[in-house]
């Protein structure tokens, strides 16, 4: 393997180009960001070696690092283009549109459905860092689909980039990832929100707050631009955890209501259980 | 001063004693916890020096750290029993009802309203930490009922452990932290009620739980002894709270409905403004 082509330069992106240049210093990075304050940022900072509006031809890898929304119409015009010896692998946050959005095209088989997880609440090149993917999972779906000696390439990277590989359905993936990773997004932004709108009239709020709201608001700082698109690629999932979630506080606050605090506190220690499967996964 | 008792060994009370005895080893340290295996905890960490049912009468400070909705009889017992040259000093999270159920009692002057604004997910007396208050905010409310030489036992402590005063009225108090800390903790709790509840048919979701999500759901790992009480104590702010919380949820929910992306992309990019101000917080 000789060289990887990354689009998008941000978070995502530039990390798994500084993994890769630690990695496997010999692959020759090249790189584009429709931004051009990011593509500036990314070769100031030698993320990528030479910037390159396409890939070319004899790229081995082009990763696709974009806003979720952008990912269809990008996936498409790149497959239409390459030869046959390069594989395009994706990295957002959605499967199932994007990967029924090329299920006939002639060249899928040198597609690769994929979605590192992790990420910071921080975003753009100067957010890169170098152990972001280190020893996280990456998602693969539908890997039937793809051809195996283009995909032995990408295993070999992501291997050296210490990553674990999961397999599953696009489904299964857009559903699960709508509660664990969309759903404490947006309750985070919402919390951030509510506290906000109080703010207004309340001075100095904020003063008041501990290392327990930091925590659960953190996620609130996330990018709009990578966020916004997610809520619009995974809509069906996210507007299902997001009833459940309403219909849990709603419940909640009966039981507050009630001055059922026994019930409250039950429910309580029920939830705590979370704590031994938070710690396993460490 | 020679002596201070402590009622409640868990983190707060506990954290408290092990700063203390940095601080100021000079000063004994008796200690209660109504939980019998609290106390021996306590006693073999030596976070106090000895346990005592009752404070010694020329104990010069005792410090109530039990939950929030046991503070109101036992303020008032220890009140009616204590000699004129000791001061009381609670850490609840609620103080409105608190405050009130003292306001005539005839001993309201050697009583202190106080919450220290610092806390983990862990509880009881290994989870003490000699760091926890540490240059955290200590919030005092009616200073101005509290007589002003025990006052001064009070600050000399709190400031021998770097801790910054603040003061502010009690419906104040309650109000600002319904918004800044007890609706956290609900919005973690049911946050991981919401992904276990998912879990019980899909096996190995948190496979796919990134590092947000553990942040976002930190807080559903806290004692439901401490945090059921909470709901009771500070009641109506956590309602309303509560309601302003869901009611940004469901016109969240309404946008992606109707797919306004755009109008989502600004929202999110006005509550992102949250980033200042919990970067000033640090």
């Amino acid at each position: 393997m000789k060289k990887i082509h990354i689009v998008g330069l941000g978070l995502l992106g530039g990390s798994f180009a500084l993994a890769l240049k630690k990695a496997k210093p010999e692959i020759k990075l090249t790189g584009f960001d429709s931004n051009p304050k990011n593509l500036e940022d990314a070769l100031t900072l030698g993320l990528v070696d030479e910037a390159r509006n396409q890939a070319d031809s004899d790229t081995d890898i082009i990763i696709l690092a974009t806003p979720a929304n952008t990912l269809r119409a990008l996936l498409q015009e790149t497959l239409d283009r390459i030869g046959p010896e390069t594989l395009v692998v994706d990295f957002g946050s959605a499967k199932e549109l994007l990967c029924k959005s090329v299920e006939d095209h002639p060249k899928r088989e040198q597609y690769l459905a994929g979605h590192p997880i992790a990420g910071t609440e921080y975003s753009g090149p100067k957010a890169a860092k170098v152990d972001l993917l280190d020893r996280k999972v990456f998602i693969i779906c539908e890997m039937e689909k793809t051809n195996i000696h283009l995909k032995a390439k990408a295993y070999e990277v992501l291997e050296a980039l210490n990553m674990k590989l999961r397999f599953m359905d696009p489904e299964e993936h857009d559903k699960h990832l709508a509660f664990v990773s969309h759903l404490s997004h947006i309750t985070s932004f919402m919390l951030g929100k509510t506290v906000l709108d109080k703010m207004e009239d309340e001075k100095n709020i904020f003063d008041m707050a501990g290392s327990g709201f930091a925590s659960t608001v953190r996620l609130a700082k996330s990018s709009p631009a990578m966020w916004a698109p997610i809520m619009q690629e995974n809509k069906k999932n996210i507007l299902e955890a997001m009833s459940l979630y309403i219909a849990n506080l709603s419940k909640f606050r009966d039981k507050i209501i009630a001055d059922d605090y026994e019930g409250i506190y039950h429910e309580m220690e029920k939830i705590n259980k979370i704590r031994e499967i938070l710690d396993l996964g460490g």
